[in-house]
């Protein structure tokens, strides 16, 4: 049997479409709405377009190169990965640019990596942040005699990765200019790690310390390009990124590069509030016509009613992500009466297992078992990497195609 | 590319291995140990043999066919699913008796089943906890002519599925038996779901109400079976599941079977913690030679030291458990001075986020970029539904074969 929906679906019905409401796929199964995919698509290409920033949405989200050509197809300018695998899956799926927004580490990596750049016709950009790792990649990269484009890579104290001063900058740069191999084409940094009461603030301070950063090396010379990338922004501090892109008093040329993930799935959790906080704080965000929508949906049956105000699901930590909210109940559809409701805020995921959810309901709730929940989720990321195929859905719930990721 | 360990391994190399340390992978890399799984193996089917149950070790934690086959081999009865999907899955590795240990819920589902009862050699199990799910299943189970066997599951009060008293169950049974279609041959239950500081006392009571049911319906006649089945036990309670069953004062026949499910894998944090709490408590449990072993590791890059005693490992969410305990450093590799060497706990892991884990070090550490992290991990189940291949290593690390999970 192909592995469609974890074992559902005959591949042969799918000319046809799969019907979830009359029960044509094994629920749990998740589904995303064309509608929302183009909408969310359009916002965020507007964005970019309306603030002078180039879009390099992360791939990482989705790892599905259907969506990848389709954000590449939207004006996405590159695509950005976290790890060498997902590059090759983003190269395969035909991205000629990609921005690997982490360190490449690792010899089996580095042939990978060699290999690619001989083979393809790819424009790819590395983060670095540490003297040993530029010695490793000079040495290999060197030998191999292919260039490879570098961003430093800044960080915040207490973050992630990134250097955390201009001195340790500077002796990076030194160690990279031993190599004829490593081209610095750039800054790169991640804000997201940043947090606390004033985190607004922190943020726009740290970008523009970037800058600064940039413009001081631009003005030195040390960069292998005439037009350098600056390039940073997470789903949640895209906005503040790009403003201070835009404002900051720079006098040389540079490719600003943003890199949100999660606003072409978007959620009702975590990037709802983000998105939420983005649209009272930005006038740029403000001006741009509709919104992002949840566009990821995961439908699974009522399997047991055992005391009042109380259901079984059958989806778990399986099937959607729990570490930044439980999902929400949506849509109720009974299979014996063949009738879609909206559900409530009285309706809500109490907890959830490997494989079960717990729902508390309102006293006069009208779930059966062998009843549909539609729920929505928080944190697409880690809803994506449970499934391997996803289904694109009309507002109908018909699949008409699917989608797949690579994890 | 063949899709190895996320985009890693040529598998032209895997007939001479290969070797995790001398980066022959891509990593992060999820292994088995050979001998951890031979010994969990040998300690569980003793375990049971010794203690007059049968296993029905739940496959739900690897989805795994090789390591089902494997159980198998090392004297499982069948094979435990908690899905419909997981159920093919098992029967497709040639499993030829299986526990649905959960509701068959849904048209599709249903078709599903009656197609594999009718077409391959199986003795399959499933829950049934609602009189609304018995006559959807006998309405079209008695049409497809075809005979389903029932466990009937009793359920803890604000626990998961079941029913919660015997009323209840009888009210079950007779809508059961309107349905010649519908067999019940025996009850289940799962016990893991209670806790709290009297929970050892409470799994007791529980578990010798449900023999008691058991006896009471065995007497009445209520079983389509001489020797009915009565199944419960998860990976933290089978030692006082099985005492119960063992010394319960049941009059009649019945087959006592456990569905453990980490056992074969386990893991240095809260399924090591639930053993260790066994052996405490079950003189059995310490009757068996050896004991369980943590045997699945993850081995990472250091891709970042930004800060003293702080390092950046290249595992995240995306590659290992994180909602019950996060990945323990066991192991550091040197990957300059080939050095390998045990971690004590003053390295530990502090955060983790999608792609990234943040390790906090000693002072007089190490660590290098490109240097490699091994890990342990806890709770099996939601790092072996992160992989689609792990590898089969020896104790030098070398991956000599690979299985496949279908998630």
């Amino acid at each position: 049997m192909p592995d469609f929906f974890k074992g559902s679906g005959d591949p042969q019905q799918l000319q046809q479409g799969w019907d979830i409401l009359a029960e044509q796929v094994s629920l749990p199964v998740a589904v995303l709405r064309q509608d929302a995919l183009q909408q969310n698509a359009h916002w965020m290409a507007q964005f970019a377009q309306q603030n002078n920033v180039l879009l390099a949405p992360h791939g990482k989200t989705t790892m599905s190169p259907e969506l990848f050509k389709y954000q590449q197809g939207m004006g996405a300018w590159a695509i950005t990965v976290a790890t060498v695998p997902q590059l090759i899956c983003a190269v395969e799926a035909g991205i000629k640019r990609v921005i690997l927004a982490n360190q490449l580490v690792g010899r089996y990596h580095f042939e990978l990596v060699a290999n690619l750049l001989k083979s393809a016709p790819l424009e790819l950009f590395c983060f670095v942040d540490s003297i040993d790792n530029v010695h490793a990649l000079g040495d290999f990269f060197n030998q191999q005699e292919v260039k490879v484009n570098l961003l430093l890579e800044i960080g915040v104290v207490g973050g992630r990765c990134g250097v955390r001063n201009f001195a340790e900058l500077t002796s990076l740069i030194k160690a990279c200019h031993a190599y004829p191999s490593l081209q610095i084409v750039g800054l790169g940094f991640y804000e997201g790690i940043i947090g606390g009461e004033h985190a607004e603030q922190d943020v726009e301070r740290f970008v523009e310390s970037v800058i600064m950063y940039a413009e001081q090396l631009h003005q030195q010379g040390m960069f292998a390009c005439s037009e350098p990338i600056v390039s940073g922004a997470g789903s949640a501090w895209y906005d503040v990124v790009t403003k201070v892109m835009k404002h900051s008093a720079h006098t040389c040329e540079f490719k600003f590069v943003i890199r949100p993930g999660c606003y072409l799935i978007h959620d009702t959790g975590i990037y709802h509030n983000a998105q939420q906080a983005i649209l009272k704080r930005s006038e740029a965000a403000c001006g741009i016509e509709g919104e992002l929508v949840s566009s990821l949906f995961i439908w699974a049956y009522v399997t047991s009613l055992p005391e009042p105000g109380f259901a079984i699901v059958g989806m778990g930590k399986r099937d959607v992500a729990f570490d930044a909210g439980l999902p929400k109940p949506e849509y109720h559809y009974g299979t014996y009466c063949k009738r879609l409701q909206s559900l409530n805020s009285d309706f809500y995921t109490e907890k959830i297992m490997d494989q079960h959810a717990m729902l508390r309901l309102p006293p006069n709730h009208l779930l059966k078992v062998g009843d549909m929940i539609c729920f929505s989720t928080s944190h697409p990321c880690l809803t994506f990497d449970k499934w391997k195929h996803i289904g694109i859905v009309e507002r109908d719930w018909v699949i008409t195609k699917t989608i797949t990721t690579h994890f």
